[in-house]
């Protein structure tokens, strides 16, 4: 199987050698700035750069779209495939039917759960795919193009998707933008950020190990309501951290009150 | 030097055979529970348990007090000790001050920056340390029991140790809150909080790496609105989440628009 990629961002650069090391070859990387497209290439085998939309003439059997997600819908209606062409998209948040208008009944959906970024290595053995598909020559397809990459291969809705995708931006955006409050707090008193890696390591290691239910500590877990009271007037200075302060503190109470 | 600790929780759980091992051996252990002491004494070469908060005949230089944070003070007020004492407590959250009604002038505090739990063993080794001293002769102390435990002793004052117990809140209790919301969104979508765990851990991993600044990512970060007005739709059903997901999101908006 021929694959073409469209897009060259942080998922394109990793899915795209990653596929090239299995039976699902990439042919041909399309990016509106060619020298993204150039650039992504060069880590390919037998790959070219592709000047337009316009694969009518391509050998590929699939079509990947890892651009922004913005940018999906327009590629969908853009895009020239030839017959029977797989085309898929790989965002966590847009539905299967954002393909709606493409020039082919075999689309669907090829969504890898990680955090990509172009510095840094990833193994996709470790990362779990989440296919949907529109009809039975499309998933068969995309089944084998996931299983080349990792065991971990899951069929879910968009409907499952959007609901894994709100989960993934508790889990992961949110939980950094945890650290990145902390960092801050630590900058404005001259502290050490480091000081606090030992601390985040071992309590997610804990959190992934017996669960985050167990894992809850602190003054709210503990309805220390004294110790909140004097975050409360520590943060004073800052209303919006005041109020997100109060507002997750009160959602830790809550939940261990039920 | 001997050393004598009040209470029987998680931090005295670890940190009384670490201190064992060290030249600061522990001979007593007090607890209002005298079954908590007893199990404790059990992993302890040389300790006895204490029946009472009197300790005007005791042998120890160094009493810890390693209660919860609600029973510092009374504890400092009862205890009853030998001349030259040196009194701590190893609260976050906790002034120096809170052992001002101690009959002793050599007060201090002893913090440890990490999460105990009673199942897992942890090294003092990765262990930052935070001391305060009401005076010259328990500064020397302290720093020499800390640094008989860790490399990483630092000395700051009451008004920083708020600062980095708030962050810490931020760092560890908030983001596993963080997580738990994640779990319970995928629990109730009937979908595997397993799924999530390889991005939680990648994104740490990142985080720790390269700095929470850096490592953010998602549709807030992209500033990309209509995901999150479509994240706001699905969550419609828990006004709390709605709340939460908007106030956070809003944050992390302000932050990269700044």
């Amino acid at each position: 199987m021929n694959v073409s990629i469209i897009g060259s961002g942080n998922l394109a650069w990793h899915l795209a050698p990653a596929l090239d090391n299995t039976d699902f070859m990439v042919r041909e990387v399309y990016s509106p700035n060619p020298s993204h497209a150039e650039a992504l290439v060069e880590k390919l085998y037998e790959a070219d750069v592709k000047a337009s939309l316009d694969f009518s003439t391509s050998d590929s059997n699939i079509f990947i779209i890892a651009t922004a997600d913005s940018a999906i819908q327009e590629v969908a209606q853009e895009i020239v495939l030839p017959d029977e062409a797989v085309l898929v998209h790989t965002s966590g948040s847009q539905p299967l039917s954002v393909l709606g208008f493409a020039a082919t009944p075999n689309i669907g959906v090829f969504y890898p759960l990680q955090t990509f970024s172009k510095e840094k290595k990833m193994d996709f053995a470790e990362i779990p795919l989440f296919l949907e598909s529109e009809n039975a020559f499309t998933e068969k397809i995309l089944v084998q193009m996931a299983k080349a990459l990792t065991k971990k291969v899951f069929k879910i809705t968009s409907y499952e998707r959007k609901a894994l995708h709100v989960s993934a931006v508790f889990a992961s955006n949110f939980t950094n933008h945890m650290l990145l409050i902390a960092q801050d707090i630590m900058k404005q008193n001259s502290l050490s950020y480091d000081w606090l890696k030992p601390l985040i390591a071992e309590m997610i290691t804990k959190s992934l190990a017996i669960g985050p239910e167990n894992a809850q500590t602190g003054p709210a877990r503990r309805g220390d309501l004294k110790t909140l009271d004097k975050h409360i007037e520590f943060l004073q200075g800052d209303p919006a951290l005041v109020d997100l302060y109060k507002m997750i503190s009160q959602h830790i109470l809550d939940h261990y009150q039920e």
